[in-house]
């Protein structure tokens, strides 16, 4: 019986899941100097908890199920809705702000394709029962503090930040329905990846007007607020959104990665739950998806039932970083084991006994000790050391046989020296 | 809308996080002293992976699902055929001996009882490609090792171990067909959990013959090799396998863990796939489940389509884990989130862009740094600073607004000194 893995999973032979870690780590240790505490949730969840707030595209990709008492479930496509629930079910007694972290496996059935898997690892940071920009400000910088942390540079990356509050407000006074807004959302989300013909074509489908259709194009194409401002009159509230916005570059300034940053109205994002700023970091080249993307939420509590609590986050996936990382050169396959401390080999079968005792006692004081299961010539052992990159070898050779020595070989500067078997152990005893 | 969690599963808040990292990192640390490398799988498999050779009992407790392309997958309830396929996969290009670790989410539709839920973390060891028993007795070695690195002697804990192989001989010289040994050892598996004439009824509805059944029940209340002999004339199969168990105890007595172990001829497991010698790690009261389990499952690769290659390993849950650590009081609710280096704080609103900038030099520096989002009293930072066990707490107090000067305070030692802003920021600059 022969069968193969799902399409769209991945295999973490021990090469790979060095890699992961590698990534995984750097997540945890960011968030960790950036002051955030981890949690976790349960892999699925009630499949309502996904139809109601991700947005359609989140929806349609859920691997849903039945457990056997026949209640409606789902693995998770994402934590944020898990991190609502969590969150209201614990407010009253939970220290603000409440600044988490998660690495959360998550599933979507979408088609496999470049950076895009089924099940795949996604680092995402919140802070809640914060209103004020900072926390934007805060949230963002966590990202790139992550990306720099891997060696990736302005030149690399770019933070494109836009605003759904004031986008809401300009598609409104443009007279964009209310109830039309996350139609139109989905429509200029996929801008930068149509054609401007095709655009155009989608965007026709959700606006009937030519008039506001032409506004809201002149308006997709601004580069800077300045340019904003010429396509229409602002409305109040775009203004209060443009200086908020304002205020978060200087706050992105102060905290030294204004290079990073960058105003791109072309952000919209695809989760219906976005209330405030939204970003995305992209590759400078542009040429793969976004690396993350994130913003304020400030309603998704209360939709779940509980208090008007605000929130911002983001989430950062794991296959389009890998391919970016790749692309520059900060990881690759050949990622090395991690060195060992002790190589420890007999050249007699006989000498098991001491061998594993050896073994034992090194990885009881938290040594790293590989021992080798079969006894071979001397010049072996020291290759499989070598291989192994042990820092240090133990042989039971003839010295062992003819009076319990041990040869101990320092395999950095190649000094051998003999010790009795019983002072070693009870060295390590006493240490 | 209020959706609750799925019962059985688990909201890992930070408290409680913070304990299941502490047990998930010890798993680690203790499988890389010992030798083994990291794997992972995918979370869900095709659903007939998991209906061949897992045994009734998981096959009865999955999670099933189809996808869009109406596949039938489900989520994995253990690791090890994700293990076989994997190495099955590669199994000409991996280094000999394998010796891999995993911490995999499992899922299973029990239900959810203490020490059972439907969700948890299953420590997996396993070593591929060596048909000596010393790699039995590295694997046990291993799990003891984890508990003892936790704090768990051997008047907590004991390893009880039998042999698959001895029991078929000994169950075949009685009688009982071979077609008929996997509903027996799922009869004897349970032994321990049932009264004596419970485990008589259970047995009669597997063995119609009473003569062989008080042979068995004989055989089952035999508490060393010595006893066995006196139940019938041991097979030649029987003696070997009882002498490579008397191997296993010597390697594991030089191994410096003799204390922890004992044959206990009740260990059958109830897994369908193991061959050889088979273990369970019990708290010494006996009033939990098993802690881990594991054994020697020589012909799993083969019966996954791969080659004939012998393979010894083990499991161990978090959950039964966790309630016996805390009843030794190893672990509480009070785990204390981890120390930061640095609060920061200003006395005044208007001090936030140089807040921020400290606050980001220290983190791009690696250092912990949490800062205030808003001003406050002296008095109130510095119990904010003491809440966190800040190492050190930075105040932008009336110094920072007459000359820039920054306040530092070490909170251990209540030194308190002034440094320039900019001074303070280069100094990081050129560390």
């Amino acid at each position: 019986m022969k069968i193969p893995a799902v399409k769209g999973t991945r295999d973490f032979y021990p090469e790979l899941m060095r890699l992961r870690n590698w990534i995984t780590d750097g997540w945890k240790e960011v968030s960790l100097r950036n002051g955030f505490e981890e949690y976790d949730g349960p892999i699925f969840e009630y499949l309502k908890m996904y139809q109601v707030k991700s947005g359609e595209e989140i929806a349609e990709q859920l691997f849903s199920f039945q457990d056997r008492g026949d209640r409606e479930l789902a693995i998770r496509p994402e934590i944020t809705p898990t991190l609502a629930r969590m969150v209201n079910q614990q407010v009253n007694t939970l220290p603000r702000p409440i600044k988490w972290f998660s690495v959360p496996r998550v599933c979507r059935a979408e088609r496999p394709q470049k950076g895009r898997l089924r099940e795949f690892f996604q680092w995402n940071i919140d802070i809640i029962g914060v209103d004020e920009i900072i926390a934007d400000a805060e949230v963002i910088f966590c990202a790139v503090d992550y990306l720099r942390h891997c060696g990736l540079g302005a030149n690399d990356v770019v933070a494109k930040i836009s605003s759904r509050k004031m986008l809401a407000a300009m598609l409104e006074a443009i007279g964009v329905a209310h109830a039309d807004l996350q139609g139109v959302y989905a429509v200029l989300d996929k801008k930068a990846k149509l054609s401007d013909e095709a655009f155009a074509e989608t965007l026709a489908q959700k606006l009937t007007n030519p008039d506001q259709r032409k506004l809201v194009t002149a308006m997709m194409n601004a580069a800077t607020f300045e340019e904003l401002e010429q396509v229409i009159h602002l409305p109040q509230a775009a203004t209060d959104a443009i200086s908020e916005m304002k205020q978060l570059f200087e706050l992105l300034d102060a905290m030294g990665i204004a290079g990073y940053c960058k105003f791109d109205i072309s952000i919209v994002r695809g989760l219906a739950y976005y209330t405030g700023v939204v970003f995305e970091i992209h590759d400078r080249c542009g040429e793969l998806r976004a690396v993350c993307g994130g913003g304020r939420y400030d309603n998704l509590l209360r939709d779940f039932g509980g208090p008007s609590l605000s929130a911002t986050g983001m989430g950062m996936g794991d296959c389009v970083l890998e391919i970016l990382l790749r692309d520059k050169g900060i990881i690759t396959d050949q990622a090395q084991r991690a060195p060992i401390d002790y190589y420890i080999a007999a050249i007699d079968e006989g000498l098991t006994k001491p061998l594993v005792a050896i073994a034992a006692a090194l990885r009881g004081k938290g040594k790293k000790a590989e021992f080798a299961y079969k006894s071979g010539k001397m010049k072996k052992i020291l290759k499989q050391a070598d291989d192994l990159k042990a820092g240090c070898c133990i042989i039971l050779g003839q010295e062992f046989i003819d009076g319990k020595m041990l040869v101990v070989k320092d395999m950095k500067t190649t000094e051998q020296k003999q010790i009795a078997f019983g002072e070693f152990l009870a060295g390590l005893e006493n240490n």
